[in-house]
């Protein structure tokens, strides 16, 4: 089984083809949408159907074995298919937002497809079978339910899910059924019991780091944790034009400097996102003080214990502007997920076939939420960000460059053979 | 006919048994609503049908001659009815907001009344006659259009006003027609070419500063003048959990600022009301930097020029915060309404009643638009607030206290006899 470091460098023709496959790929998975002129893709819908059924001939062309399993997702398995044998996992989520791009998510699916390609096309031998997956739902647009397959495949996607309606009224359960899925196995779709020796995913950046940098590709260091808060201040609404300012309880004063404080605890904490996106002020009338607002605060950072941190110093800053001011304050609810680290091991690897590619190596934090980080719950993970466009996502202005397609893929062809490699190694 | 200082001082049990009245009746009146369980009386609806009825029966036993005019309004007029004598009108409006309390508007009604009963019964005589006008709406509720009635006796109701519709499609000129009016007379409501020496409303404060300084009555100097804008930040949406702080253009966070910095200069400069109530910010999810926030500004000041020089200043601090962070700035719409003067001749007389029932005198800015400062344009007006527990108005815990109500109406009676003896004093 070859396992030198002869077979680390494949040729750029080949890798080059299968990049080119990828950019004509992305475009034709497009035209499957469920609104027409728009992409609009979401979770077990017809168009959705289409695409499966189009990358379903693409993964069997590449001699992989198709299967959909019991939560929706696409699976292509490609070796030797004995069970007992190790599996690496690629892949990325197959659902878009409500008019998308043509690359978030899909991209990184058509990717692990892609680094198949090259390993046959090149007639690499792996010492792991490798399992691509175009995920079923990531973005949570039918049923406000986000990473709906890669919770199926950690087997932590809850039975009672089943049961959520769309905006149809259809269940979940029944949305699977008709999509063709054994939704009374659940639990098949689960990899837990699986040798998975590790995960990769490639997902364009959604902000404008690389292209501010001139790097084509990214190495995730982290996905950052996140806490998502609302809070509530209650004042006194009041006639605008009858009571003076040294007598108002104004929420909507109060959630004011609230708002700027959060962005000065932002600004000074270097790696920290604090965001206030959301105000509804009541009664919401130009000539009534507010008497009650309330704001949305989503904070995120790599460190747990930063992130803990600063959020310690917005709730004081909640007490002290609300003692100030008179206000009453609640924060309504808060929740917290930790910080995921990626493994060290493999994003290593991924470094040094970074290095292989010849490219100028960028460690990242990832804000948002990715598949990898619902299955670094099960198996060793690594992820790549590929530059896209000014930084936009979730837009048909979405753009990745076939260049920056072609780099990734070489990084990620690289960084297997090296896994494949370091997982002989380490057997040995 | 009797001008002397003689006729100065009314027996306080006349008055009392007019305020006594006057009590009971806004009680009775806040039984005629067209929502069962609260007191809701919109323009021209069943409830305010009955609410005419009503008051046309009191005023008519007070030796009133009772019309419905063109767009509304329930008048009594009381003295000799003869064309060329001059005239001086009470009132207030008769419409109320939705769930409102029973005195807002009624009770300046029913006190002009009241004070035409006391004259009666007291033998006075006049040297003008007196209207009580019930103004149709006041609030604009039904066609958010405020200021009908008034609008409609200083003849500036423009016709076009008439084809506004409802919630329900009816048009402002159905609904005048089918409560009686003959509104292809519009124009017959206007009081222009009439000789009117003056104009009287009586209001709750809707603010408490009569309670705070334990004063039951208070002198309006002037109603102030408002400028209501709207006012458009325009940044960069983004990732909450992918934009760095140093790379934001957060709408939002720059809105913020300007709130507080309006609050600021309200607070810094005395008489100002310097309000932000509504607030709005797109796309308003907790996960998205707000990429475009609207605000609405609220204004008022007695002096038009400080009022101007704050809207200066928020302009200049719209530029800068704009500047600062990077974001465009439109302010979409400005509306200015100057301040309204009352007038000083007859202000003078209201004081020295106050004198004469020995009340402290306090003299007060209106913030709130009222009819008087539509009357303004065609009379010499005054105006009186009255005393409203913890400043709560529009709301169902409205409450004067029966005592407040003696109070003001002997302010009344004696203002009009005062204003009478000067008419006649000015003629001689």
């Amino acid at each position: 089984m070859p396992s030198s470091d002869s077979n680390l460098f494949i040729q750029d023709s080949i890798v080059g083809s299968a990049a080119e496959r990828v950019v004509e790929r992305c475009g034709l998975l497009a035209t499957f949408t469920d609104q027409p002129g728009e992409v609009t893709r979401v979770f077990c819908s017809p168009a959705m159907k289409m695409a499966h059924e189009t990358i379903s001939g693409w993964m069997q062309a590449a001699d992989m074995n198709c299967e959909l399993d019991a939560v929706g997702n696409l699976i292509g398995k490609f070796g030797s298919h004995e069970n007992e044998r190790p599996i690496f996992v690629i892949g990325s989520h197959l659902d878009t937002v409500i008019n998308a791009g043509r690359f978030d998510g899909t991209l990184g699916a058509l990717l692990g497809l892609a680094v198949v390609e090259v390993i046959r096309e090149a007639n690499m031998e792996l010492n792991f079978d490798v399992h691509v997956v175009g995920f079923s739902e990531e973005e949570g647009v039918r049923y406000s339910f986000p990473f709906i397959g890669s919770l199926g495949i950690v087997g932590q996607l809850d039975s009672t899910a089943l049961s959520c309606v769309d905006a149809d009224q259809v269940s979940m359960k029944d949305a699977l059924a008709q999509f063709g899925c054994d939704v009374d196995q659940i639990n098949s779709a689960s990899y837990q019991d699986r040798l998975v020796v590790g995960f990769m995913e490639a997902h364009i950046e959604q902000a404008d780091l690389l292209q501010e940098s001139d790097v084509s590709v990214g190495v995730v260091s982290a996905i950052a944790g996140q806490t998502r808060a609302t809070i509530k201040l209650l004042g006194q609404a009041g006639h605008a034009g009858t009571l003076l300012h040294d007598r108002r309880r104004d929420a909507l004063a109060g959630a004011a400097e609230l708002i700027l404080k959060i962005e000065s605890i932002g600004q000074q904490t270097p790696g920290l996102f604090a965001t206030v996106g959301k105000v509804d002020a009541q009664p919401g009338l130009s000539n009534v003080i507010s008497g009650q607002t309330e704001l949305r605060l989503d904070l995120r950072h790599e460190s747990d214990e930063i992130r803990k941190s600063a959020f310690d110093k917005i709730k004081s800053s909640i007490k002290s502007i609300a003692d100030s001011r008179n206000l009453e304050a609640h924060i309504e609810s808060a929740h917290h997920t930790p910080a995921t680290p990626m493994n060290d091991d493999l994003t290593e690897q991924v470094n040094l076939a970074v290095g292989d590619a010849g490219l100028p190596a960028k460690s990242m934090v990832s804000g948002a939420g990715h598949d990898a980080m619902i299955m670094a719950r099960i198996a060793p993970s690594c992820m790549l960000f590929v530059r896209c466009r000014d930084g936009i996502s979730h837009h048909p202005d979405e753009y990745v460059s076939p260049e920056d397609i072609f780099a990734v893929l070489k990084v990620m062809v690289q960084s297997l053979i090296r896994i494949s490699n370091q997982h002989s190694t380490d057997k040995s």
